[in-house]
């Protein structure tokens, strides 16, 4: 029961370790841009290539077009897209990953994956969770 | 800039298959447990090994206690994780990962370690994105 070893609280930041537990750190704020809501779906959609806003839009089910503009402004800051305006009449504007956004998108694909093929698993655990509920 | 085929919007709810794109499917609601700010943090805690409510709540730096209350009965619900008292005195209540939970929690710390690693790349990404916005 105890065979985790105690995490020494001053070891991580003595040694400049990054650390997603870590409040303040680079990483933590990007995992947590990364998975948040939206951002994740819109990576997700991103993995399958480029779209238009509108496009993107479509594709997220459900995101409002002010958080879909907010989500791909912090993931264009994190350095998880790009922003291409395209010299076309009228100009068109779309959106792709980055080598990092990509390999991002990729994780979470992964994640996707596993939770599309647990459908029945996660069905049950609600069902046996509504049984001794209710 | 087309080569992405163009996705059958009746398609997937014909065929009945799970999708985290689509609002109502189950894998999208989990998805959405998963990776929301603390739930991340708590697989990803839980993926070291089992916890007692206090000790999970120093790991997962900056919880409060109903936050992390209320994201253990999601995860408990979606069947991520088991809550366990043990018959000591006092009795002891301890948290530990189904093996979905563990599967899930394989994917995110994937995900940490990606990020974690990045941090370089992430840190020049909003330097430079504060340039062009300064």
């Amino acid at each position: 029961m105890t065979d985790r070893p105690s995490p020494d609280p001053a070891g991580p930041t003595r040694e400049l370790v990054s650390d997603v537990f870590a409040r303040g750190c680079t990483s933590r704020a990007a995992f947590e841009d990364v998975t948040s809501k939206w951002a994740s779906l819109v990576l997700l959609a991103l993995g399958e290539g480029r779209y238009r806003f509108n496009a993107l839009r479509r594709r997220v089910d459900g995101v409002s077009e002010r958080m879909l503009s907010q989500t791909l402004q912090i993931l264009e800051r994190d350095g998880m897209l790009t922003r291409e305006v395209l010299t076309t009449i009228p100009p068109r504007v779309e959106y792709s990953l980055t080598p990092l956004g990509a390999r991002v998108a990729k994780r979470l694909r992964g994640l996707a994956d596993l939770l599309e093929s647990a459908v029945p698993e996660l069905q049950s655990a609600r069902d046996a969770h509504e049984r001794t509920r209710g």
